[in-house]
């Protein structure tokens, strides 16, 4: 496991890292490890609900991103790791956790995953998904209704209270530190191809 | 010659999509045709050289992309093409032309190539080098005092009334049309493996 490719996927909420991440995984399948950055939201285990929900999730502090640094490092050793779950619907991590093997091609996904230096740094490629603002507010509109049970008002309120403004303060600014732009992320078949090959060379 | 790969460069001036395109003619060498759109600034043989330097350069319609349009149709079906040459130090098309030979790869390099949508749509794979506008100033300045023989003052007035307001106007809302994003396009190494790959597979 000496020779791994670790490929960040940065880019802000409904951008299509997701689509892309999916793919990549339907591409390669077992020889791909996966790390969200979501997994790694803070416990709250100290907190009521009502000021669970009052966290701003989008902030970079919201993460414990030294755990996901060592475990990163592990996987690049070739050891597994016990990566945290986060359950969304308590705002709070879970009792259980998942094992990632590791994998020659180590897939880093997440909003914030360039904010840090350190972890920016371990990764071999910078991918970041750019997409209009407003596309990403559609689709998060109708994502957070049809899965997360959420209404209009709540989604469009929590986008311009603290989506919008830390997309703006801590995201677009990591836009810098990416090695390529990919416009459209998740329906952007030619950037698709040329990622693909990009790895294959990696695992040839 | 049914196979042929187009490959789009575009970005603004100074982005560094020259040292792009000059690095992936140093890896492929023989099998690559470049052909930029500089080459096909309109002929200016009916103006007084005082007149010729008043042309708005930046403008799409200082350029006859009609002729390059079918010279890489040409191209694409196999076939050799007298390619226009023009002469910066008199503003004008000269007489003599370059013959450019079909070859597997075909890089299109310019400002504005994407600009217009028929000759974008001959392009497999549009890349845009984006780097800031501070950036490309500072290279335009130094290359055309040493290159050019132009003084600080006539770089900077041409900057401010032609280069960044046609830039604006026309050249960063192609990159919409793009379909990676290579930021410091001269020099990134990640990107430029990225794009050499991508060759590389459709060479063999």
């Amino acid at each position: 496991m000496s020779d791994v490719l670790v490929i960040g996927i940065a880019g802000g909420s409904g951008s299509g890292k997701t689509t892309l991440t999916k793919n990549l995984i339907n591409y390669f399948g077992d020889q791909i490890a996966v790390v969200h950055h979501d997994n790694y939201y803070n416990s709250h285990h100290d907190m009521t609900f009502e000021e669970r929900c009052q966290v701003n999730y989008d902030h970079p502090d919201a993460f414990e991103t030294r755990l996901m640094i060592e475990q990163l490092h592990f996987l690049k050793q070739g050891r597994s790791v016990e990566c945290p779950v986060y359950d969304y619907s308590i705002h709070d991590r879970v009792e259980e956790t998942v094992t990632i093997y590791p994998k020659p091609i180590i897939l880093v996904e997440g909003i914030l995953i360039f904010a840090d230096r350190e972890l920016a740094d371990l990764m071999d490629i910078k991918i970041f998904v750019d997409t209009d603002a407003d596309i990403r507010l559609a689709r998060r509109i109708k994502r957070d209704i049809r899965d997360r049970g959420r209404t209009v008002d709540s989604v469009v309120d929590q986008w311009l209270t603290t989506v919008k403004p830390m997309y703006e303060a801590f995201v677009e600014p990591t836009k810098k530190r990416a090695d390529i732009i990919v416009p459209e992320g998740g329906k952007n078949p030619v950037a698709l191809e040329m990622i693909l090959g990009r790895i294959e060379r990696h695992l040839s």
